[in-house]
């Protein structure tokens, strides 16, 4: 199995699919093609809320806005999963989610993630490695097979300290706990704000109203715990505290978008 | 073979396919994941309207408003389909369309359709089942086998009765066959306006005017049997009165959209 | 293998796919169905840039503003591939790129195409042929054979010259090579600005301003070439010359569109 995600959105990803199944007569998944647009910390975020719930395979992942220049082609391998991507952080957090997700039950270490650089040949066209670098590497490589991937040419062994990290900010909760204060990761197509804030900075304080900004909005565990077109605070399907709406948008009723600071006050 | 779809855009979709291939070694398909948020009526009508084309599978359709809620989680099984989702409405007129499909060529009555209810533990997030709840469900089911379905655990066998209910509403055409009032179902990607009007009112009048509100159309089978840009009447895909424009939008030279009210006269 | 192209959006495809999926137990591959609406020359530029990368399959492509008219069915086979479509010029450009594909290395003469006519029974509904016409005739065709297609009883050998024909407008370059004058073939998702300029004209201009309308932009083969929000010329991967934007949108930025005139001056 071959999962593809980029932020190519139509029709480029075809060719990625095409030049792949010149190769690798396997399974296709697309995770998604729409990524917000060159955004290496959104294209994080989503890879780790989506690609760990798979079963092992070749997981491509295309967000490369520094396409073209000599940045590097990365590969991760996590047990039986095999991460392939440019070298701009986007693979580091999947990475680590999948460690967690190991199917032994042992606690992993981020040491146990294995780095490797792909090494390439500068294709014809600067601007899409997609088609011209990284699918042709994910076919080798699931070819090739993931367990003896080092024994590829093109791969080299590297160390984690060598690759581009892309961490995720940080969010403060007070010492009374009565304040966070975090930034928007990203939105999402319903949307939902997606902060942050650890989901347990709203445990046990179901039914009270929050204040986001100039919104006042109630802590509830489901959508209809408010009235329909009403603000609600509630622990997302990521873990971490979201600002909607029950039948709206949060991001108009919060004026948020990603990136943007927010501070939850009870 | 396990059809999915949703409201859900995108990349949540991915989510549960990586959910039900952990579990299920079988060909998934893509209905849409593009349906009207949370829109009930809207679901049940493209559900109607695409998954009958579809050989024996188990659907999986997840429009959810009250996902986290006490509703339901139901199964419908029709002959060798099997239609598993939220119990909101959604899944009976395509069970019941399904039922018009059977390939023994039988009319099929409402009463062959087989309800049950499926029961499942609430899992940590409450915000999306289908992820949690309806993709392993779907998987369960398919590696299960459509045919023995209620010897699951988790199955009830439960009466029509016992479900949520989303009826169309009725369209009426007045006595003496020039006037027709009804309802806008949907619209679509093209701008197209589906009525819930049978396209059997338009019968015979090929090349007639009618008038839809200030706006004057031609009663065409064809969109470009009327001009570039110009509006028209015709009997769409799903056998109700369209009001389209060739090589335009039906919904800006209508001013119509899903729910408005439609009268149509000759 | 069937691929399928179109302009449909969603949820329509899924019932074309469906009724393949009735008679066909082979992998789909979806291209893209987001191409412009009824944009024959976009889709035949699409086309011809995606196809051409995948294995030998059935390529279905629908994009019919025709649909329910006279025009025909044709099919286009090159050596394993074949092509099947409403005769609207969509195919021939792809087609040709194909041929130039061919596995056996030897230049390809165009009349190497083999052209056919499917013939099929007017449907009940004239307005959604992909799904009740050009499915059903992909399926036929791959379960048939490409290699026997002409002994399906629905199709006839054709000439290529009874078949509509779709030419992309030529791009001038002026004597001293310091002007290039064309048009915007398309624009994709990114924004990017896809002339049909030959890359060859930016060759050897790597740094230098050229001049497109009122915007100065530096030619570069990256898009980091210059600064994040500054407009670019580039050697685009379909081997055309392209206004972009590094990090946005070059629509925006050269205020250009599908089939406007660009000139180019250094």
């Amino acid at each position: 199995m071959i999962t593809l995600t980029s932020d190519f959105g139509s029709p480029y990803p075809a060719a990625m699919k095409g030049v792949i199944l010149q190769e690798a007569d396997t399974r296709l998944v697309d995770v998604t093609h729409d990524l917000p647009r060159q955004d290496v910390r959104a294209a994080a975020f989503w890879c780790r809320e989506t690609i760990p719930y798979f079963p092992p395979a070749v997981h491509l992942v295309v967000v490369d806005p520094g396409v073209g220049t000599d940045r590097d082609a990365i590969v991760i391998r996590v047990d039986n999963h095999v991460l392939i991507g440019p070298d701009n952080g986007v693979l580091r957090p999947v990475a680590r989610r999948l460690s967690e997700h190991a199917s032994d039950g042992l606690p992993r270490q981020d040491d146990r993630l294995e780095y490797f650089r792909y090494d390439y040949t500068e294709p014809q066209s600067a601007t899409f490695h997609g088609r011209d670098v990284f699918a042709p590497a994910a076919a080798v490589i699931h070819d090739h097979g993931i367990a003896s991937l080092e024994t590829l040419d093109a791969v080299t062994s590297i160390s984690a300290t060598a690759t581009v990290q892309c961490e995720f900010p940080s969010a403060t909760i007070n010492a009374d706990s009565a304040t966070a204060e975090g930034e928007v990761l990203v939105t999402d197509d319903f949307g939902n704000v997606i902060t942050n804030i650890p989901g347990s900075f709203l445990t046990g304080r179901t039914g009270e109203m929050g204040t986001v900004g100039t919104t006042t909005a109630r802590v509830t565990s489901t959508f209809t715990g408010v009235d329909t077109g009403e603000p609600l605070l509630t622990i997302g399907s990521h873990g971490f505290v979201e600002c909607d709406v029950n039948h709206g948008r949060g991001t108009e009723a919060f004026e948020l978008t990603t990136e943007d600071t927010v501070q939850i006050t009870f």
